[in-house]
């Protein structure tokens, strides 16, 4: 069966690996799932044949058969599920591993993502420079219990997991910011995802797609 | 082995049912399973021996032998797996389920706090009363499709599942702004929601924890 994903004709960050497409196609080549991309306009993306199976109008979305998915943490965790190397086998570790993978969605991504609301799309309000200080605390609070959870170890908790790679897709969204320098081990631990060969794969296939012509 | 999760000693709410301990509280109810609560103060959320087992010093934790989990969506799914009544059996329809657990929690949710953080935390600002609109389209542009979805359907897809549970308490956190009054269809999901006698008695629960003494 053909796995199909769908990603943006033309990624709004040109090609930094930030669209969420990115993590769907990580994790495939963590696992080395061949896979086919659809590529969507922005008309597409609002299309009635899109919404029928993502109902928010956005990418990623995974085909399987008779099988259709959206959102990036149920993609992640459907294949994670099905092939080895994302998930550890033993209960109390898999339950753990699944947990990291909401926090980076649901405790960490929601400030990270606000920060890109404040900077990018309110950038021209009024209020723009005087509320940014606010919205980077928020982020800093979760940044320090993070560091302080991680502190020497390589990955979140044990072997790389499905939950280190959507933290990493998260705090990757923070570079531009200038914060994540502000967490040297924060900033080795996204250096150690960027550093795994199917990151690598999954980056260069999306810039492909992406980058500037010269 | 005893099911022990964590609470506020005090809701930020005062018993609204808005605090996530509900979540858990009423995922429990839907399988009849036991618990007992520990509560914490502020101070007691940000004790060593709370953030062993939740790095971001929040609530609720989940603790079961030698399991011990945080994050609402990780609790719940956890809960989902091992007993019948949140999850279809069906390979597929199980997937979707969890597709909509992640997106009441990626998609949904963060413009929903994101209008707490703006009505509550920055109502003192001066940029408060003019950002506000900006907010709350952010939230109706989710709503909008959230409720194209929906349609006459009681659940979002099927029977109730984990990812009803989720959407409906994400939902809840509109009531007192106005916006889940904007539309019926939405309204009268989160009303089914309700309804349930397992959220009826996860409400009772944290209620007559947090109910202002007459």
């Amino acid at each position: 069966m053909t796995i199909t994903i769908t990603a943006f004709e033309r990624s709004p960050d040109g090609g930094k690996g930030l669209a969420r497409d990115t993590r769907v196609r990580w994790a495939l080549e963590e696992m080395g799932q061949p896979y086919e991309v659809r590529f969507l306009s922005s008309a597409g993306m609002a299309a009635p044949e899109h919404l029928a199976i993502h109902p928010f109008g956005q990418i990623p979305t995974y085909e399987d058969g008779s099988l259709s998915l959206f959102e990036t943490g149920s993609i992640v965790f459907h294949l994670a599920e099905r092939h080895a190397g994302l998930l550890p086998t033993e209960r109390d570790a898999r339950a753990r591993a699944i947990t990291w993978m909401f926090a980076a969605l649901n405790t960490v991504e929601p400030p990270v993502f606000e920060l890109t609301n404040a900077r990018v799309f309110e950038a021209d309000k009024p209020w723009s420079e005087a509320r940014l200080p606010l919205v980077k605390d928020r982020v800093r609070a979760r940044l320090d219990r993070l560091s302080a959870h991680l502190g020497v170890a390589d990955w979140l908790d044990g072997a790389f997991s499905a939950g280190d790679l959507l933290m990493v897709s998260v705090l990757l969204r923070l570079r531009m910011s200038g914060i994540l320098d502000e967490y040297q081990d924060l900033a080795a631990y996204v250096a150690r995802g960027e550093a795994r060969p199917a990151y690598a794969r999954a980056f260069a296939a999306q810039f492909a797609v992406n980058a500037p012509s010269l």
